[in-house]
């Protein structure tokens, strides 16, 4: 038998355990049953029987391979929820027990200024996506996700979930949660603002409801009528039917910042129209091609046209407890991993009130 | 006789004073010398012997009707400098014999919000522009820029010329001055900072001096190689052949700023790729076709796509004494008005170095 040997030195296929999980291998495959390896933890590692994970959109893009070539075999899911099962001896944030997260990243280099600052999203070699990155503990592996039995995952990349929060609607806090609150907080809403969360859906319900607690003035933008009295019982304050131009109108220049959280084409010169001077749109859907932006509904206003991508790991703990506080959860459907093809289907017509947690246990039946 | 009336009380025709100008009577005709009417001063205005007025691309644009249906006649010019002949009786800020300027505006509603904040530019009724604007003092009548012998303005509109900027060479500060100097003090470029200026022309040449001054590492971008020395002579740092990819590579995730002075077609992600983290590139040019922005050019590193307009009359006060002592003149090419369609035409070729300027001289031959 061959030593155990640091993940600074590398890790041999004897440091791996074998594990239950549901994944693809290839872009047209449906997701089936599969058996991956974890890595014995490293002494900065904590090793977390997955129970909860949620189905974010990404998930299906990237099984699909819709956001470039992904590696394969595939195993989705960065929502995770576990409890902690196993730590490395160096490991002093997390002991056997203790509920915990995951989201999407496991790693990243550390040492650049983004890291540094917290801002491990941003690390300037690139962040370590929870899955389809190459898996530097187990060389020629992609990174696996969620999907699965347990997972393994340094320390620092383990965000603590809060007692009062529900585990299985906690999950999707994780990606939704963070993607929503993250640009919320860095460009400042809060009470005396006036905010628009444009699409309810995964991101959006998530949205209004954090932007509701950090006390801004919420206007729901949404293209169906049908959705009205949910985005008030999400909490928002106004809803405006988007593709009534009289509706929209009456908004002009009365918004000081705009989440966009759609991933389908739209015109995002419509909502700038929206914005006060100064104001920001920040896009954390991702429509697949570009967006025709008109010059002069940036530059009368001062207006900014931006993105955000999750967040950094200190800012997703903070989430975590500012959604504890607040009492928000995510508003989840269960289901079994059985189900998942199904559900990326309905994923897909929008079919889901609004995101769907996968119970793990299922996958150990 | 009529008696005098305020300006509050609305004005007769018995209260103007008729002037020769230069204008279009069309879209389609040429520029010619026409005569227009001036107010009598109110006790808030100035009146200014125009000496010396800038030829921006919005005059051209204004006086084609390029940008939407524009009021006839159609006077241009809105980068005038000139001297003070007469005052009214509570102007305060100014005397007989001081040189003045006057930049893009010469009113705005004094009340809202944005007014009161100092960004008249922004006003939410909206700002009245220098020319091309419903005149509030003469009914019926637009307003008439600089190609004319003289112009009446409200003091709170009207710049003071320092002592040590020549004249001519601070005309172009009052619109391509402070276009480029706003967005960049708006976005706090300083020292430790490395910003891009995209364009070298009217804007741009002003761009890459000011930023320099700010204390920036100033990179240029132009399409055009012959255009490298005369960066370097503005003030650039380095310089970049925007058409080559492998230069533009170099400068993945490098810069903190970019101030995009181009108003033709070009790739905006091209040049969002080279901001940092949490960069902002500010567009000054006004392409007349929407620009189509990726998704993934803004998500990964939260990145803005922003616009900005002139700046209020406070700042264009500061940039004014920036550029006196910083020693910073536009680069200008005289020109007698007699020969303004054939500068329109240059204009049009890129055929400047870097505005003209009208020696309003000529117009009283």
């Amino acid at each position: 038998m061959e030593a155990v040997r640091t993940a600074a030195e590398g890790t041999t296929a004897s440091n791996t355990k074998e594990v239950k999980a549901f994944g693809t291998e290839a872009a047209d495959a449906p997701l089936n049953q599969m058996h991956i390896n974890r890595r014995t933890p490293t002494p900065h590692d904590v090793e977390i029987d997955i129970l909860f994970c949620g189905v974010c959109h990404s998930d299906l893009h990237t099984a699909r391979s819709e956001w470039g070539p992904s590696l394969y075999p595939c195993v989705p899911g960065h929502e995770i929820v576990g409890k902690v099962v196993r730590v490395g001896g160096h490991v002093s944030k997390f002991k056997v027990g203790d509920m915990v997260g995951v989201g999407c990243m496991v790693d990243s280099c550390r040492e650049c200024q983004y890291c540094q600052e917290g801002l491990e999203q941003y690390c300037e070699p690139g962040m370590t996506g929870t899955y389809n990155s190459p898996d530097k503990h187990l060389p020629g592996n992609p990174t696996f996700g969620g999907y699965s039995e347990s997972i393994v995952v340094d320390e620092h990349f383990v965000l603590r979930i809060p007692d009062n929060l529900d585990p299985a609607a906690a999950a999707p806090l994780l990606c939704a949660g963070i993607t929503t609150y993250s640009p919320l907080r860095h460009w400042n809403v809060g009470p005396g603002q006036k905010v628009g969360i444009v699409g309810i859906g995964g991101l959006g319900h998530m949205g209004i409801k954090i932007a509701k607690a950090m006390g801004a003035q919420v206007v729901a933008f949404t293209t169906s009528e049908s959705k009205f009295d949910e985005a008030k019982r999400l909490g928002a304050d106004e809803v405006v039917l988007s593709k009534d131009a009289e509706q929209m109108a009456a908004y002009r220049g009365t918004l000081h910042f705009v989440l966009d959280c759609v991933s389908a084409e739209h015109d995002i010169n419509a909502y700038l129209a929206l914005l006060r001077v100064d104001g920001s749109l920040a896009l954390v859907g991702a429509p697949e091609h570009p967006l025709p932006v008109a010059a002069f509904s940036l530059i009368p206003g001062r207006k900014s046209f931006a993105g955000s991508m999750i967040g950094g790991i200190a800012e997703t703990q903070e989430m975590l407890d500012f959604c504890a506080g607040h009492n928000i959860p995510a508003d989840i459907e269960m289901i079994d991993i059985q189900q998942i093809n199904e559900a990326y289907e309905r994923l897909l017509k929008g079919d889901v009130k609004y995101r769907f947690v996968i119970d793990m246990a299922s996958l150990k039946q």
